[in-house]
């Protein structure tokens, strides 16, 4: 799959700002350009050094379009590896859309959305999951999914991932080469090493799976759902926290979410609440389909956070128990709202029936809280914080956030396996060679080595146009 | 008013995007920058060529932000004049925060709104009539407005208005050269020369005055008022019309309008179309207020079109006659519509009813009409764009657009009139020479080469941040 053809497309997000820049990318991008483009210091750019600026402008005939600066990246020392022209325009729509259309008319098409970065997969300028994580980061709103990103684009995860193959390939080239020889029983691979080192990679695959867990909460934030009745003080919470953190919040409003969910980030990382009114009601009619549905989203949600009136303890016990009963996994976090109306001795019962209702579950927690005089919000989002083990985020460790990578990792999980219980059973060299080689390919589809038409069809749609 | 701070803004639009571009002006910009950004070269950007481009990382300590493309150019050979850094990143909203942040946090301090535009006039780049085309250019919307705005930023205006202004500038020295030597009776300035000078003048000032009515019209759109009853097919129209050069109009969608407003671009020239209903009362309730302002909206636009059913040409001839008579300096379309319903003997009867029509009134036009059946859709747009003079455009000539211009330019000509008296009253040099000075002085005014502090906070507000 190599491409000869050239693509263009608008970089910067459509709508007007001071500039937009326009990419083009082909063998002949420089070329083409340089038919529209008339510098200002008179000299050609298809005979300037890569990575220099020219100012002039596009004309088309004898209209000039635009003054613009025109960047140029030679075929390999560019993103897509390809020659690759960059003009910066005014940030006009009439403007991005004459410049577009002129270079349609004339030997360029529109590029499909991610194809600037498939082209740069194809040509080797980032392997697989380094693409992957170019989406990633675009789409990154927090520190941590942002941290991953980046980690998993310098080529963290690719790494850890290609280690492990160049060692198994090793061994597998070994193993293979035994075969050739059967006849004089020799061994080169050396059987303790080798079990030393599927063991090792069983290890390694075993954590990276599991780092999923944490890494889907990282890009896709950390369900808590809320329950409290709404007079309880949970749209003060609510503001509280969003008004603290309103500055990355108020940017990423225009990300589709359902209009009962709002995300906080808090200390770098997201938190999606989930509003679950109407759990009062359980008592009388369980059934009901309402309810159903907020049991479902408790269910759904990693953490629980359940909202009450401090001076109605009393009426709230049973609900309590009741969630606590129901999802006895989940880590509930029991706010008593209010605390500032309550009297020292109103203070001593609340304490008393709290200490209580945290003795049947050790995965409760309690936080008293004035949502309106700001007290003890710091420590709520600090029990926050402990649903996430961010110890592994701060030593650098990989993590994996890509269903598709965690679906290649178990497939090698499975098939390592099978390469133990293999040579444990004693398995001849040759059956040991095609379990190996298996695991091979599951870990050459998460960097790329291994592709399909339809998988990069598949990931690089998911890509905005112009990357 | 001299700059020496540097100012950092986003310069691409706001939102997710493949890249953004972070734009930072001032004399540390490129040093500044060098402490963030590890090139993969290992080079220092400092050391190397204005209009060169960079690729490494955005790294604070030991956080890497970003991977960015960094472009730099130095003082003067830049957009303002100054040291410019242009860092190209991915297009993430938290990416662009967190990068702006760092260099809010190490010597930048966010742009006003046009500050990258006024430095670069401060230092000379551009004088102030380009840098209001800057904005213009940004914001224009159809081929006439931007072919406007760009022969305005490549400084046609400017020259037109330098040259009368240097020829001015000749004979007001020589004229003050002669109060020198008032004793000797000499006269350096050459009288007849300088009639013919100040009345060529006055016509080019005239002919720039002219020229902003029609400026006004492409800049922002021909106000067409349409009237007719809801059932003529005034939506079908407006939706034939809209269907055939949506290209343009769906992406200004969110150009603020008033909803009973639509705006069309035809041949390159922006129609406001102005929805009228409710005119056929008229006969009854003169008074109303929906009528008056039905009326009003005529007023106040260039052309009406009046839309009726072409079978019911008898009820609607004294609402044409009406119009008509109330407005008798409007171009009038009357558009006879649903021309497919018609047999031949109803064609002859409305040719002829609208044949008497006519030659009540010179400045209105007949067109025949299907909407549904698009028959003389493209005779309706070849009449609106009667009511345009492009040839003006087409020409090349210089178009005032701008109402502050427009200002400068009818005080210039009162205080060149007064000369002109003056010289035929046969007023002293030393009187003539005041008159002259104070037409320099608003040429200057549209040039910026007199200006003040609030005449550039007016206009620079209007721009956007970034540019």
């Amino acid at each position: 799959m190599i491409y000869t053809d050239n693509i263009i497309a608008l970089a910067t997000p459509s709508g007007v700002g001071a500039i937009a820049v326009i990419r083009i990318s082909g063998k002949d991008a420089i070329t083409l350009c340089q038919s529209f483009f008339k510098s200002v210091s008179g000299k050609q750019i298809v005979n300037q050094k890569s990575h220099t600026i020219h100012l002039g402008h596009i004309v088309d005939k004898d209209r000039v379009i635009d003054e613009v600066l025109v960047s140029i990246f030679k075929d390999p020392h560019s993103y897509t590896g390809e020659n690759v022209v960059e003009m910066s325009c005014h940030g006009s729509i009439y403007i991005q859309q004459e410049i577009i259309q002129l270079f349609l008319r004339n030997g360029c098409r529109i590029a499909n959305p991610g194809e600037f970065t498939l082209r740069a997969f194809l040509n080797g300028k980032l392997d697989l999951s380094q693409a992957e994580a170019v989406a990633d980061l675009i789409s990154s709103d927090s520190e941590a999914s942002h941290q991953v990103a980046m980690q998993q684009m310098r080529g963290g995860f690719s790494n850890e991932i290609k280690i492990l193959r160049d060692e198994l390939l090793n061994f597998a080239s070994l193993i293979e080469l035994e075969l050739d020889f059967a006849e004089e029983d020799v061994e080169f691979a050396n059987r303790n090493q080798f079990r030393d080192l599927v063991s090792r990679i069983i290890n390694v695959l075993k954590s990276l799976i599991d780092s999923f867990a944490i890494g889907n909460v990282i890009k896709n934030g950390i369900p808590v759902a809320i329950v409290g009745e709404p007079n309880v003080g949970k749209s003060t919470l609510l503001n509280v926290l969003l008004n603290e953190e309103k500055a990355i919040v108020s940017e990423i409003a225009g990300t589709t979410r359902d209009a009962i969910e709002d995300e906080l980030i808090i200390g770098g990382i997201s938190f999606r609440f989930i509003d679950t009114a109407g759990i009062r009601d359980t008592k009388d009619v369980v059934e009901t389909i309402g309810i159903k549905k907020t049991f479902e989203k408790i269910e759904s949600s990693q953490v629980v956070m359940f909202l009450f009136d401090a001076s109605e303890i009393h009426s709230s016990i049973e609900e309590i128990n009741n969630i606590q009963k129901k999802f006895p996994e989940k880590s509930l976090i029991i706010v008593a709202n209010k605390v500032d109306k309550l009297t020292s001795k109103d203070k001593d019962i609340l304490n008393h029936e709290l200490s209580v209702i945290l003795s049947k579950n050790e995965k409760s927690q309690i936080q008293l809280l004035s949502a309106k005089n700001n007290i003890g919000i710091d420590e709520l989002k600090e029990k926050l914080l402990q649903f996430v083990n961010t110890g592994a985020l701060k030593n650098n460790d990989t993590i994996v956030t890509n269903s598709r990578h965690y679906d290649a990792l178990l497939k090698a999980l499975n098939e390592i396996q099978k390469v133990q219980q293999g040579m444990n059973s004693g398995l001849s060299g040759d059956l040991l060679a095609i379990d190996i080689r298996q695991a091979l390919y599951h870990f050459g589809e998460i960097t790329g080595e291994i592709t399909t038409d339809d998988l990069l069809g598949n990931i690089f749609a998911n890509f905005c146009i112009g990357k």
